[in-house]
């Protein structure tokens, strides 16, 4: 199914959270630990607890990574437990010379059959062109980012008078032939959401920041009711997968994504 | 050893060039398919015939992830046929907020030991810092890319009268407290390179595009030699890699390579 279907089945049942699986060892609960794999059991766990209530899951490719193919290969494991109608965002952030995203894009589109990706804009065009290619698939590139980094850049203005993030979400949308391009905007940037709404209509839009980075999603949803944008995806990664330590820790995550859902939802129908 | 004396010691002896292992499985000699992992033995040929006379290996990650945990696995066992005293370059172009490059950081120099890295300046100073805080290390920042994207937002002119990438420059530059960061320079902005000379002074640079892009490596070399800028390696990958198809690929691209260094020392020399 065409990744922008799925979500709009879940945004009909007013389902907007991707569920962040940025996994590390370090965090997970202890009793996992003296397993096989604590890691995959960890996300299993998650997986099978939030699926139902959940839009999207979003696999942040560096905690897999960080162990080698060891760790790629429980990535791989943990993306067959996310049933097929539910999206999943290989969280990459690639963004190379065309040849290069070319491979990229096999990789995450072919290769772990992935629905969506998150990619960096710097390098332009042909650098996002091999992802466009897949029109089935959803490309999120960097727009606004949730970090205060996104100050050195992003917030930068032009010669032209817009800011280098702004001149970035209007390349995306003049880029955006066969629909599958979005947008990543952090939520921590309120102001900023606030006064580029007529440009985020256009575009799916990813919202890290909320939970850990300290993003309001009250005020977010807010907005966006206000102004009639429904395609976005609110991630959440420390601020749920953590949210437990015990033995249930998977009925507490299940608990706690239900306390999210109701926040969004209590916004939207009121 | 640190990563820059690592290069120093390649320099005096006059190599400059990097070889990237951009390998494609569609692109080796045909012979090497019919037996086990065909690219794993592709690059172990092309190392064994390269060592002696290469600066740098640029291992662009793309081309390992496009198989999967499999392919994680090659480059695992390509890293293990480089020889201590050659410079690895993670091309990676990775690129996130803090805790995520973090873990970026932790794959790259703990779990693969790379040498060095290629990392998008897109999202600001805190998803560099995790890579500066390795200070034997050298972090490769994009600067002005060598596609025809780098005209859509990295030629971009700012407020303050500089063009980003010249911003990002600068930047880099007042960042690299611990002599770790350089610069990627695309070798086909031959008029950028002139103008910015004085900047790429402060930092070591990595520069693609020679080859299969079109740069001009002799009249780049001459500009280096004039402005007393020795800190450079200029990769090659399609343009060495696939030089030859026959069971003597190895030998070819030895030789090629010898003419690559010839047509360097031949500037520096007179």
């Amino acid at each position: 199914m065409k990744t922008t279907d799925k979500l709009k089945n879940k945004f009909k049942d007013q389902l907007f959270i991707s569920v962040g699986l940025d996994t590390d060892i370090r965090k997970i609960p202890n009793h996992l630990l003296s397993g096989n794999n604590p890691v995959l059991n960890f996300n299993k766990t998650i997986i099978e607890n939030t699926y139902e209530k959940a839009a999207a899951y979003k696999i942040n490719f560096a905690f897999y990574e960080r162990n080698g193919a060891e760790g790629i290969k429980t990535l791989e494991d943990t993306l067959k437990y996310i049933p097929g109608n539910l999206t999943i965002i290989a969280d990459a952030k690639r963004g190379d010379i065309g040849n290069t995203a070319e491979m990229y894009a096999k990789a995450i589109f072919d290769q772990f059959n992935c629905d969506a990706v998150t990619l960096h804009p710097y390098m332009g065009f042909d650098s996002i062109k091999p992802f466009l290619n897949y029109s089935d698939k959803l490309s999120y590139i960097l727009g606004l980012t949730s970090n205060a980094g996104a100050a050195d850049f992003e917030k930068l203005k032009l010669a032209n008078g817009k800011f280098l993030y702004q001149e970035v979400i209007d390349k995306i949308i003049e880029w955006n032939k066969f629909n599958n391009l979005g947008v990543v905007f952090g939520a921590t940037n309120l102001e900023e959401l606030n006064q580029n709404l007529e440009k985020l209509k256009n575009l799916p839009v990813l919202l890290p920041g909320i939970g850990a980075q300290g993003g309001n999603l009250e005020e977010i949803i807010r907005l966006f009711k206000i102004n009639k944008i429904s395609d976005f995806l609110i991630n959440i990664s420390r601020g749920l997968i953590y949210a437990d330590n015990s033995i249930d820790f998977g009925k507490k995550i299940s608990e706690k994504l239900d306390e999210f859902n109701n926040r969004i939802q209590n916004i939207l129908n009121n």
